[in-house]
């Protein structure tokens, strides 16, 4: 069975590092067609689209996506292509490696995002002069389908804390929703888990890191504490995630297109090809993702390394350390 | 000339900090009037109201107010109390003491929290079953003012680094208001500063905190920037805050009324203390305030230590400390 992979680069350095993954991705004992579609900066300066049509019908009729990154027009471009993959979920795992200079060396966290509201499916407008709004939408529906997935998550993965991050006390209405609609989940699963407000969370997972595992949160709050951990672990060099919807799925790691060493060629491929490994989960092919995340592992710890890791490797030597240990 | 004060220990340790920072402002040569008013849980269990009429009255006719914490009814509490003393701006120093073991020793950040809109006036509803809204709202005014006063507070103390945070790549109409507002008030001044996205620049701050210096956003993204930023220095037990208002003030420690260690006499007074401190730069006596600052720093460097900090000292063996070094 051929599976048929959308490849979105994108602008700047995901030019750099998608073919990383592509090239592990080929190296395995599975078949794939890969069809690369165009999206980003330089597609909206020809065309004067971001996101082009073909490229979101590729993602649509492909068995999985994977994005590289997209300059200014990331927004233009991502989030349509969430959507297009039917992505209800957005799944950002956080781990520090064993002998990178991580600020907090015992991280190991699984954000798991709702990816369809919040302040992302917001109506906004200038009312009046000066004045603008936005209307952060917040249903139970989607509340629970997140909470499910995370649950899902912790169990199928070994996790044993989950916690539901919200501000309900502030958004009552809003994140009272989200966290009443988790917490129904939870109660009718059996589940164990702890609620945390996002503020005193973020101070906490600086802190303490270690007490933690899967994390349920609203878009927002998602984006922000991924970023976070990131941060925690060394940075966004080494963060994949999964895009996941009922039938299709987007890959992409969680750094931008990074214009500041875009086409030097020294980009760290780290986070796109564990994207590439969730991919392979995604499909199924769990040995492979393995497979692939303890090479990447076993590169991380012993080198090559991209300079944002305090080496002078090139994006191709550690993607050939990478490719030389499946 | 007596500046009255209105004191306002609310819930858990802020019945034990409050009076640490009573007993240091009055070993200071300055005339104080310390009037005494009720809020929080325990006064909302009595009277049905987590914030009495008369603790507003006294709160909008002092000089200035400390507040201590409140519980479960704490946004009941501060957000009224912040607005009653027409505070639109909430300063957040953190900074990593000598001797402490900080996740990051190099941190010296000061969050200007814009304290009136964003999700905090909100709107909120539900507006079909298991479907809610919130209105985010943010002005052209209340961007500038907070623009104006953290250029103001950088140029003032000394900082070279000012940073406006946003997500107007996603909320575009809304943080757009607000980061095209806060870029003309830096123009118009011909300051230097620089944007980030809240998202990144949790990353950031994390792995690199010394580039940073005073950080403008709005609302809720300094509520959760600045509890980051306490993980970063040791927790919240250090971290002081001032809502500042045209004619007004509160300060409040930015920890909450922690009921776990409440009661047990051994809650950290430093964010209270330093809190007092902010209090007195505010009065006009910056002289008392840097002694104040001085006096819990040389604590913190040498001890005694509360819990929180890996010692086994109280709340009053600390307090007793900073006095003996004033
Ligand atoms: C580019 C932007 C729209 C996006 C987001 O906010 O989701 C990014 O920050 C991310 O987290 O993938
Ligand atoms: C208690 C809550 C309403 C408050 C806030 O969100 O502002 C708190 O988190 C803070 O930062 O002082």
């Amino acid at each position: 069975m051929t599976h048929q992979i959308a490849v979105i680069p994108g602008d700047g350095i995901g030019q750099e590092v998608t073919p990383a993954a592509v090239d592990v991705l080929n190296a395995l004992d599975v078949e794939f067609e890969f069809v690369e579609g165009e999206a980003g900066d330089a597609v909206k300066e020809e065309t004067g689209e971001a996101l082009p049509q073909e490229t979101r019908d590729l993602a649509a009729e492909s068995d999985a996506t994977l994005f590289g990154a997209a300059g200014e027009t990331a927004a233009d471009v991502i989030l349509p292509l969430r959507e297009v993959v039917g992505s209800f979920a957005n799944v950002r795992p956080a781990v520090s490696y064993p002998g990178l200079d991580a600020v907090q060396p015992d991280t190991d966290l699984v954000f798991v995002r709702e990816n369809t509201e919040g302040v992302y499916s917001g109506i906004e407008s200038e009312i009046a002069d000066g004045v603008t709004t936005l209307t952060r939408v917040i249903t139970e529906e989607a509340s629970r389908d997140i909470a499910e997935f995370g649950f899902d998550y912790a169990e199928e993965n070994g996790y044993d804390d989950v916690t539901i991050a919200h501000k309900a006390n502030v958004m009552r209405t809003t994140d009272g929703e989200f966290l009443d609609a988790a917490e129904a989940v939870a109660e009718e699963r059996g589940a164990d888990y702890d609620t945390a407000l996002m503020d005193a969370l973020a101070m906490h997972l600086i802190m303490h890191p270690e007490d933690y595992g899967v994390i349920i949160c609203p878009n927002l709050a998602g984006d922000v504490l991924s970023d976070l951990a990131a941060g925690l672990v060394g940075g966004l060099g080494l963060l994949p995630s999964a895009n996941v919807g009922p039938d299709n799925a987007l890959f992409e790691p969680v750094h931008g297109s990074a214009p500041d060493i875009a086409g030097e060629g020294v980009a760290n491929p780290s986070a796109m090809i564990l994207s590439a490994a969730m991919l392979l989960d995604h499909l199924g092919y769990d040995d492979e993702g393995d497979r692939v995340r303890d090479a990447v592992e076993a590169v991380l710890d012993e080198g090559p390394r991209t300079p944002d890791l305090g080496g002078d490797a090139s994006t191709e030597d550690v993607t050939q350390a990478v490719l030389d240990r499946l």
